[in-house]
């Protein structure tokens, strides 16, 4: 449907995006955080544990996109702050979301890498903003988007010149309830095959459930992807927001050395 | 889910919002036209026929989000002056998408109605802001949205102090390939039982097939919807989006007396 | 996909089913009862209750697929006896769901019209069997199927000589929750135009909300579906399988009212 | 919803079932070979070029559930009977689907395992009847059908007796069209969760595509699965059935390597 000259083709080669230390697309990148940032107690303690496991960036949302206008919202340019001081801290590059075309600028202070959530997929303004800057883009899929248009939504950033997207499987919705949405890991090699992006999966949005969320990150290397991206709280019970899904930094520890055990193995196949 | 303070209570008499001389929730609404704006000649033709044949509004894209930046995106400014003149001419008010929180005060100088489509129904910087305007909105379901996720979009907007929103269900996304979407029309009551706003249907965007748009129309009336939105293009072939759903001005012509009857019906009953 | 020469044609005329006095296709059939026979006073109550709403033809489940193997199975043959008693009373022919080809023939000793449900659409054995006899099918529509494939299981049934086949749409399994699955009405005008069989339609089923079942069912008459199968429950809070969707008799009675001035009305169209 | 007190309980031991040499629950098992039974030449060369890839088991249907009357049925007990000659040449067990509760008993003379089909998971007379019977089943989950109605199905087959029971996760229906299904992994570790009882993947019904077979098998075996069922056809073009999916035998062996490597890896962590 789309015109894939820019998203891929079989002779290009693979893209690898340099974030800091780290080449997305060639290295294991595992982005870990809590899904919002609450106070800065919380992101340096989890930054530290996260960082201490061996996560390759820091993770967290200073704008939440809640269905209710009620629901909390994010702390917004202090969250953004407390993100800086954990990289400071840390070193850890920080992948946050922008929701308002307005703020893609005055973000790309703050962020090394910009997310685009899942309901904004197809904000096409907001794609053509990120499009802009010299920002690495985390393209979520739509929970209720093809392939086909997600790889429609990474076009519109890389026709505006930035060319550094990754795409981020997240799970779609479907009849299931057991999960959260319904991990498509089919995904990866299809975006694989059909475009030279790199490809990280999202096993925490997916599942919504703590005790699914090891065995989907070990499939998902296994099905080809280039990293993940993990939620991790120090205080699950307490978070504002998704407090179901997080792991705790022990847990996460755990998966970390399953991940890179298996990453190793899967570089001899 | 939502706090429904805003969007509903039994107790609160329902919505009705008057656009130049209709009273949507009240009288009969139904806005015609293309999907898409694209010459002054195509617009006003088929302005002057739906005129002619009874339609209350005139819709037209002056933005369009399309899954491809390689697609036509609109007319945009030159789209909106078209859609102005065409109200000068015909007297009909005019339904326009706004895509861009940036964009939202300059289209209100053109729009009668500020339509947000199905792909932003969660892009909340834009719901916030046609919140802080004095313009009437339309607020499209989602295609992957649960009904309380549409009432929590709309309770965004009226958060911000405009309560003049107007539902349109649209169609959903399923496995069903006949249909582009599945028309669910449940939704009509069920969004009437839940809020005091009134509700549109579109069966255009629903089922993607004129064939099935006059008995969809007719369910749509006969569920309680207090309108629709039709696609109306003067030569539906060479339409650049959109084009195997269009209804001529004859086609609609005949709808428009079916309806009108159907709608006379139902308030005997 | 399906060979469609035997389900449907634009140059053959509608089938019409007459069963008893009633002709399917032609004049208005509503189907009413409880979903399980329970007991003889149940239905007993219930039968006599919407023969005089004026209902066509009676409905009730004497075997009942259930998810789980400790739910209510269903009375079988008992639940069948009570059910020629309830016809020898009010005169009302039987419609009731048979599970098993092992039953076909002993079923159709009680039964005018043998219901496959929706678990069943693809249970070619069944299929076949039903296609076998001489009585009239109702066949409800997967819900997980798409139309081309609930019109394939017709013509599995047509294939063996037995060409009185009802289609009945009764909601498609989709993300929403609100209601328990999603009516998909477009299948009515859809299903009318790709065959020459009568379509009635299912809201209690689709909706499992007694409050949205009224403005489906007009809707549904609205679309141009030929009748309604409704479950009436004289006490539903008791009811052993969906008490949650029954409508009383009392409620039956005043939709019997609207649903026959409607379509008188839509008649007159 | 469904009592859990068959299907399973933390304190239960996990399931194994022994199929000739093979430990299903324990052993990788792979099961491999044609959609459907064509001719003897067709199985006779697949078995034994599975067999020699290191497959577990040889499977092929005799009795096939398609959407059309008029579509290839399978050869029936002619079918049956090429497979026992396979099985008395290569050794390898069968597993091969039953349709129709009538067929099981005899079935159960050709068959190994008996294949309970995606369309038949609710069809609750035949789980009843092969719950009689003393040959282990292989459950296949409904496309449409949630994890909870799963294991439902499953309780039906175990309530009647037979407690040897597989799952099978074959991918669910989404709007998704890149891919024939979504394979939904994530039922493997939740139906682990949930039950004791042994889960495979089929990644060849789930994707309908092969360059995605080797990753989704890849992923299935690092999601916990116990092993996997493989469409593999000697001359994929000329397949009666599902001709787009089938791996070649060469395909197939390259599979096999990496499974079994991946296999003996995740036996590490």
């Amino acid at each position: 449907m789309q015109n894939l000259k820019l998203v891929g083709s079989k002779d290009k080669k693979r893209t690898i995006i340099k974030i800091d230390d780290v080449e997305v697309g060639k290295d294991l990148v595992v982005i870990a955080g809590p899904c919002s940032v609450e106070s800065e107690e919380q992101v340096m303690i989890t930054a530290q544990k996260v960082k201490e496991a061996g996560a390759q960036m820091l993770r967290g949302g200073a704008f939440k996109p809640r269905t209710s206008p009620y629901a909390f919202q994010g702390l917004g340019i202090k969250g953004l702050k407390i993100l800086e001081k954990a990289k400071n801290v840390t070193g850890l590059p920080i992948v946050t979301e922008v929701l308002d075309p307005r703020d893609v600028t005055w973000v790309c202070e703050f962020a090394d890498v910009l997310q685009i959530g899942t309901r904004n997929m197809q904000n096409f303004s907001l794609l053509k903003e990120v499009g802009k800057v010299n920002k690495p883009v985390l393209l979520k899929r739509g929970m209720y988007s093809t392939i086909a248009e997600w790889l429609g939504s990474a076009e519109y950033i890389m026709n505006e010149g930035n060319t550094n997207v990754i795409l981020c499987e997240r799970g779609i919705r479907t009849f299931e309830t057991y999960t959260r949405n319904t991990l498509d890991l089919s995904a990866v090699p299809a975006s694989k095959e059909l475009t030279h992006l790199p490809v990280i999966v999202d096993p925490s949005h997916a599942t919504g459930k703590p005790s699914l969320i090891e065995s989907m990150s070990l499939a998902a290397l296994a099905s080809g992807a280039d990293g993940l991206t993990v939620e991790v709280h120090h205080n699950p019970p307490e978070a504002l927001s998704d407090k179901d899904q997080a792991l705790t930094p022990k847990e996460f520890s755990k998966l970390m050395k399953k991940i890179r055990k298996l990453h190793t193995f899967m570089g001899t196949m």
